[in-house]
């Protein structure tokens, strides 16, 4: 069974983060979800990481806000993908942290997804694990079709509304 | 074998994106590169996404600059997992890029690397690809090693430098 | 009779892009109206744009936001003039959609109007239709005329305000 | 026959705008061009804008830099439709021209193109042209498919150059 | 008597501008107020600044917002010193307005202040008035003298507070 | 006689600062020139803004990059009109100059123009003299002819290289 | 015994700069707390960094929002090391206050902490008292056990949280 | 003696980073310089920041660039004071590295300095090592004598340019 490892540097982060976790969850897929500061607790940090790597974890998650460290941090420690989440809420509105986080130097990529976009980032780690796991395959392609039949639920109403406004 | 396409919205891409290619050869993963536009030629994007999903490709990379819609459309169009990289050269000097790439709505993510960050995003493939490939994972794990003794020469040159212009 | 085509990425932008609707029927041009996305619902926007370019659909106006491709790619299907409308509402307050408009690579060109500004673009598609249609080019005229003494009388009620205060 | 009148700020300008120029010629569409400045001649802008407005002209082309008023004051006076070239040269790269140029109040709109991107700029006004012009309408739909083809050599080009350098 | 020419965009700048005038009162400076747009009243714009330029007008104070070009439009007009207030309240928070009042072209200056800072145009007013005006300058350095005592004041209390709290 | 202190921060200004000068002595303006810097020697800009208020200088010219202090400092030390000058070269490329020069506080005003804009920085402190001396008025209203005949000079020869490149 | 100056644009900057002032008191470490502007009370200031220079006083924390000219006037006028705490509240969101105070010429450092950030610059104050204080420098490495503690305490209440809520 | 540990993540970094050696070397402070990177060979980071912290060294400097984590990670192994200095160099120009450095969360601050003001580092290190070292305070009083009179020095140079060149 598919596992992902979903960090974020603060509690204060899991509001947005749990969207990473109810998407992962959407496709039977199998989180461990822990608290840990690239700054305030960084030994923590390489503990998570190095337990990962190597129990069947095919990715981890991290989210920050601000000088964002925690992505590129895990992925100083492992090989595994490492999605990274910046988390808006500073004075810089998320620039800071989306800069902090995709500027990885040469050798140590970080799969950065949109601020504050916690959902994408845990369909990016369904799609990694689709990659070997027929079945979350399919449940994404499904997933895809549910979108866009939602995507045209929704445009049929504004039809609607537009129309009785008239 | 693993396999990863290449996308590029121009020839002129090439000479950035070819540090991608470099990169997963490095660990023996097998390339088709195109070049294919996601605003001139959209047809053969889209036919081109189709034929990698299903045909054994783990990844696909799409490198485009300016209002750089490549590797959103890409996404679009497959789930598998999709890596982009926002080509810098505009006046704007990648901001764009970065942004089109990076802040793709709800459902539909892009894996984003940093700008001109070619080679990461080869690297990124190779570790989604490492995922259910032992022999990959291995092989990341040594390049790490290696690239970590590169940092240790080129510190104690470094020293060196330093101590012979006291 | 003139026809626009309206379409935005998601129903949420309704509100928006509904100023673009009103302009163009104070202008008595006819609006078909659509919610497809570029990257959710792709097919659905090459479908609709296909039906427009031949239908007597003189522009096309395409609001989005975020990594805004949508009218983008709605250039990319059509040779007929395209109006870009960048939305607000993301962490980055609306660059990120300016920037995935306006900056088109060379041969797909966006009419890109101001974030969020689709009364602009709806008066900028009449200013199109009215090219070939003096009754809407006369409209357009006494729009302006009506616009400036609204600015007149506005600063006339500046003017007396100002006079009782002293 | 279709007309464009062509302006801009400076005759520093003339190496970018000459390819609105060009692209206009492409298309067998006259154009008219002047230099005029919104801030030191203003009122040859009002003049020339005055004289297009009525004389066959179908759309105008504005190119400028820095504080770009330019795009904007012309759209003052004409209903036409303005197409506005943001210009870079300054400290600022060109994204205070961009901003000065798109971010327009309502009422006044100016279809704004990339930064220096003017032949996108005759393009657009091609579009324009085309719209109750069935010759420039089949052109651009040719010009569409000569661009795709070019895309397509040149792509077939790097499939060959890296096949070499295997 | 020294005469400030204050104009502004629209009438729902006054509010901001309103500081301006006050500032000038403060001084015995007589003020004109008018609402005149660059782009929707343009020959008003103009037939004010001409007014002001020879009837003992020593400065002009112009507010605008977004693509503001009316600072740069007054300045085209006359050779007074002409103050521009950026005003913030679009999606760009004021850069836009910022860049476009500043950025102007050799030949054409405009004092600009800061974002919204109308109190500190009408002060820069006063300022320039009173380079031939003694009491005017008597006045001034009142005002920092009485602005430093505000300061001291508050300084004060914060001591009291900071005291209290201990 | 009309004068003006033309203060730097660095000698390495002159260059740009030059500009300024030249452009008041086009006026007949007398030029007081010194290099004084805020951080550097801060004693040092006291002394000369303290010599200037009173000695029949009608403005002061300040120009300065980076952490850009100078103007503001020059302003909180007189009530004569201040007009800074954002100097590029730094690595946020008059970003910083910019900001740190026009977003002064409440009560002390800084009229600031475009980045490098130093000619410009001259211009306006002639229109400051000019207030009360009609000989500079009369210049600039003639420069401001001469200025729009080049501007026509080089529209007609742009117009001539058109027709020659048929 | 350790003393801090802390010194602030504005009284309005107290509930900010307060937590610096708390911070300090945390390690025993006495605050001189003034209000003083660098435009509006500039005397005031270099008397009072003049003071501190040689009583004892270790550091100096300087807090500023907009053109922050603060920090940099204070480190002009000592060669204590002087902490600068850009402030937000500006329509550019403290990037003003951030550019002003960061980006300081050769020769006068500012240390700068983020944006608001005035309890770091309290820590980092006492971190510099430390250097020659054996105590604080105990009492610091206990804060940091701490304060992984409370990371630790609050990473268990979400995974109680998250588990409680499956 | 006082002693200063001064890290770059790049061998690369050096040219701009010796500055900071300079700057200290200057003042008879030893310096021990290493090259180790935050996500390259992170172990290596924490083994020379842990020696350092124990070993009399009074500060520690770390330059980055990209997203630069090197200071914060720094800054988490030690309560001793971290001077970080952003590094230029990528397509962001330097602001990406800024970000990652100044913006660290509440209880880890980093001192940062200006972009690729690596001699400021120094600076403000021997000014930290001046708290508890008359020596170095006496020297840095006598370093800003001197650089106030190569200003003056630089200045009359321009006062005897610009009059020989009248």
């Amino acid at each position: 069974m598919a596992r992902v490892l979903v960090l974020m540097g603060s509690d204060s982060d899991l509001p947005t983060m749990r969207k990473a976790i109810d998407a992962l969850s959407e496709f039977g897929i199998e989180t461990e979800v822990a608290v840990a500061s690239a700054h305030r607790t960084p030994e923590k940090v390489v503990e998570l990481v190095r337990a990962a790597d190597g129990d069947g974890t095919c990715a981890i998650i991290a989210g920050a806000g601000m000088a964002a460290a925690l992505p590129g941090v895990v992925a100083a420690h492992t090989t595994l993908p490492v999605i990274g989440v910046p988390l808006s809420g500073s004075a810089l509105g998320g620039t800071d942290a989306l800069y902090s986080i995709v500027q990885m130097p040469p050798g140590i990529p970080v799969a950065t997804v949109g601020i504050d976009a916690a959902a994408n980032a845990g369909l990016l780690a369904a799609q990694i694990a689709a990659v070997s796991d027929p079945g979350i395959s399919e449940a994404l392609k499904r997933h895809r079709t549910t979108m866009a039949e939602q995507v045209e639920a929704r445009a049929q109403k504004v039809r609607e509304e537009l129309q009785s406004s008239q």
